[in-house]
């Protein structure tokens, strides 16, 4: 057996700021080299940031992606880190064509190389590539073929890349016929609710598939629609969960593992068990393992509830949406409802009070409650309050164009939405949008309306969750002993829109419990309506509710990026056709016959 | 040799009307069969629509599919079309898995099928797989590794879909193996300019690799951001076009052809040339040739002039999502500049004078020329006209908000958004936006001002195309002995957004020839910095214009859908992030630093 010391890079890098990224590396390097760490690893393309999506098609990113890992093995090497074996991410370009995909040799490869010595020692290329869900790597990539086997302190340690842990076979296979002893595997792996309870046995079988340990590090950060979790983790030869990395915080967790010492200098093609062929390389840093050392005992975190975690992941998105952009501050309108109330808390938890700007708009309709709750909560939290009424420019308009009914309605919503706008140019604000998955999916939102924004924090959070969120997050100030943020009455009142006398969302949609129920299973689990009626919901709340998301399409096409957090969520992740006469329903339902489609277009 | 009678059905499908598609290969079987056709051929998946995107996703639409299909065939039985041999492009799904891929049997095909006396006889899925471009089709589809080959009339008869012809080796090489007399292509191939002159020298490069002749039947129509323009073609085996049909027009396309007779009956598995094998079935529906009859004289269409076939582009785009999502009118703002004329002519080329309202709304900084030249327009068109003023409501809102500068000019854009789409709540309107690929491309345009609307007709247009295809339909109604429908004042003017005194757009952006040479270099061709200085253009120029598109992501990834007719068109077709600090150009350029960014946001 032979020990190494393994540090996890668990960091935060941005698309196209190879610069940046490389500072990136080169800190945590540094405080793995402090750790007295042997090999360290990166997530997945942290060289360029993932994913850069149609970056990749240009040639002088490519080229700069490959000039930036150059200058990076020197660079470690002369701050005094050639020693420690170093895992990045980076986009590679193939050696070889690729007669079976039609593609010359040049194309990009999603990439890990290992830095060692000043020089770029090993490159692997990304075998199984995905191509599904918010995925596009047939699009970017060609599939490598080749394994890299690198010996580093007698340990044989084989490199792959996040998509290669969720397919059958491959590298992982063929690392096993290697006889490593360590895989590291490197990640860009965007959260879902719930996906990390599926890491951990994932890990867990592949190291057993590998007959080695296995080192998962994953990305932690937002990036448009995707947000990153982190949760890097170390499983042993058995499956036992070794160490974890808490979710959504940056940082450097370090590991000692055990290792089965080198024993094998097999090299060439094997069949990698997915109708492939791959073949292995060898590659020698250090044969000697080192001297036995002292081990550091491993963290393993404690798993996040439902909510905690979904709360991380919004905090997160909009914390790295703002700052990546660079905008100092954010606005959006307080309607003293739900869904605007715990927007404004997840900009104040990621930003802090004094770059949360918080706007009543009251119109005629708006309750009494909608003003008052919107101050109460923004004096909760500290926010920049103000209120702009919208009656006269309303009175302007309805003078100058004759309009009735849901004209007047979303009207109003454009007023409120255009003023925001006008604040943001003003100002410089970022305008956050506070619209939630049920309304998204419904199309009950106006578009340039309340749908208006550059980013909108809770699109892919169903109505039931943004409740459930707001409890969850009063709960934890009221442990904290911190007065909770939220005020109890707008968590509490009957949901609306308050765009006419009296109006509910009762009134034109089924009860919140019952919607987020069928939009899961129509949705994001992609149920025809002969399964939706299966699973047991009424016909005519089943055909409703897909009439409504059928005639939505279009709206959503316009709508600003929100994190997803999901198994499916409205944008890259859900690509349907607006032009499209499909309809699981036989027709429009009689009541409000493609109300929608005006409202929208 | 044997004779065979085909009809080429270059029809305009709806993506998900599986009932009226299959009354549209019902009727136009018929015809064909009172043509006396032997074989009729309809675009690819003509049976769903293409593409129909995430819908493949859902069980309940490939099983819809997959029933309209057999109902299909029984239906032209019925209509005493049994004898035809019909081929249809539809949805399928796999019998075998495919271990390559990770997938099991059972997942969606792109698939051709050919119907005859009732039946489903032989069934064909797409080897090649675009997943490039505005192509997902790794995303949705297994590729096929079977080719049928059905024996008609004593012709063995190969049917190949669309991409299979663009890519070496696969099921063309395999035809010739299996010496078929004819090849069979249906497709659903998107327009571009100048795309007819490669469908030409490819056909004829596969019908010789093939050894036989090549039938090409595409489809014509619009969907969302695609239009296919037809251009149906047949060439002989030398490569000698023999009929071809014309752009934007459905219709059926009859051809008698000459071909080998039958003479071998190999099957099973052979290499197809491209790293994968492919297995040759056969299917017998007739053996004799029939008695010699006389040919019909095939007609060739004369190629249409680049603004001609744009102009066919954006009209039957404009008509088609009218059209197919059941609009009965649309409406949009005139400024009396060339982009909303130019869109307006479109749309009474595309709808009638009477489904096209235009309203005039002037600010206290329009020209007096902006409401005589939009008036004379309407005129000369006959459309419906209408002046809306905008000061009252730009004035109450400056009432209520205090703005200066930008915020204003974006303020009176989103005045007029709003005016639009509240006249579009009110009397059922599609909102057609009338931004040109120039501006869009260069953040040259208000957020939900200029901008809003439910299609973009000339968003793929770059403004110097803009002035020739005003300047080419003037010239095509004077030469009808027409009055030209666009005031040559529209055409002349400098170009000004007119929302500040005495604007024009060569402040703010290079003259227009220059910015859209590098557009074209920089958008469609994907040059970076280093190639475009190499490719002549001025440092400076390069970098303004560099930073204002990398800019403007944000502000396009909230924009309507529009016909793509370059080779890079904003949407599906261009991916890019918008949060990515990637620059060509190592800063923001000095005199406007990241003007773009507040003013969307």
């Amino acid at each position: 057996m032979a020990q190494l010391r393994i540090g996890l890079a668990q960091v935060d890098s941005t698309v196209g700021d190879l610069v940046g990224n490389a500072d990136l590396v080169s800190r945590w390097t540094a405080d793995a080299l402090e750790q007295g760490c042997h090999l360290v690893a990166f997530p997945e393309m942290v060289v360029t940031g993932y994913p850069p999506e149609d970056l990749v098609l240009r040639r002088s990113f490519v080229q700069a992606s490959l000039d930036a890992l150059e200058a990076l093995a020197r660079r470690l090497q002369d701050e005094g880190a050639g020693d420690v074996a170093v895992v990045v991410g980076y986009c590679g370009r193939s050696e070889t064509p690729s007669p079976a995909l039609g593609r010359p040799a040049g194309e990009p490869q999603n990439s890990a190389a290992v830095l060692h010595g000043g020089r770029v020692v090993s490159r692997y290329a990304k075998h199984h590539l995905p191509n599904y869900g918010v995925f596009d790597e047939f699009r970017y990539f060609v599939r490598g073929d080749r394994l890299p086997v690198v010996r580093l302190h007698g340990v044989d340690v084989a490199t792959v890349v996040c998509e290669d842990l969720w397919q059958e076979g491959g590298p992982v296979r063929v690392a096993r016929d290697a006889c490593v002893g360590l895989v590291v595997c490197i990640n860009g792996s965007p959260y879902e609710r719930g996906k990390d309870d599926l890491r951990g046995p994932l890990a867990a079988r592949r190291a057993a598939e590998a007959g080695a340990p296995l080192v998962y590090v994953n990305a932690v950060g937002g990036q448009d629609e995707l947000v990153f979790d982190g949760d890097s983790l170390v499983v042993d030869a058995d499956g036992t969960l070794v160490a974890r990395a808490p979710l959504w915080e940056p940082g450097l967790m370090v590991v000692d593992l055990e290792l089965a010492a080198a024993s094998d200098d097999g090299a060439g093609p094997v069949d990698a068990g997915d109708g492939t062929r791959m073949t292995v390389e060898r590659v020698v840093l250090s044969t000697e393992p080192l001297a036995p050392y002292e081990p550091v005992v491993p963290g393993v975190a404690v798993p996040l509830d439902d909510e905690a975690e979904v709360w991380g992941a919004l905090v997160t998105a909009v914390r790295d949406y703002v700052e990546k952009n660079r905008f100092r501050s954010v606005v959006l309108g307080l309607s003293g409802g739900i869904d605007s109330a715990l927007v404004a808390t997840i900009a104040c938890d990621a930003l802090g009070a004094d770059r949360v700007h918080v706007v009543g708009m009251p119109s005629e309709w708006s309750s009494d409650h909608s003003v008052t709750d919107a101050e109460d909560l923004a004096q909760r939290q500290g926010l920049h309050w103000s209120v702009i009424p919208i009656g006269p420019v309303v009175d302007a308009w309805l003078g100058s164009v004759e309009l009735t009914g849901l004209s007047v309605e979303n009207l109003q919503a454009r007023v409120r939405g255009t003023t925001l706008m006008a604040l943001s140019n003003e100002h410089g604000h970022l305008v956050l949008t506070t619209g939630n998955k049920s309304e998204a999916a419904t199309g009950f939102s106006t578009l340039y309306g309340d749908s208006a924004g550059g980013f909108a924090p809770i699109k892919d959070v169903p109505k039931t969750l943004v409740w459930a969120l707001a409890r969850w997050r009063n709960r934890v100030a009221a442990e904290r002993g911190e007065r909770p943020p939220i005020p109890e009455n707008s968590i509490e009142k009957p949901p609306s829109a308050e765009l006419a006398p009296g109006q509910l969302d009762s009134d034109r949609l089924p009860a919140y419990e019952v919607l987020d129920a069928v939009l899961d299973a129509y949705v994001e689990r992609d149920r025809g309506r002969a399964e939706l009626l299966q699973d047991g919901f009424e016909p005519q709340v089943v055909d409703r509710v897909i009439a409504l998301v059928d005639a939505a399409e279009h709206k959503r096409r316009q709508s600003p990026p929100g994190p997803k957090i999901t198994g499916r969520a409205f944008g890259r992740d859900r690509r349907l056709p607006i032009t499209s006469r499909w309809r699981e329903t036989a027709a429009p339902t009689a009541d409000e016959p493609e109300q929608a489609r005006p409202e929208g277009h």
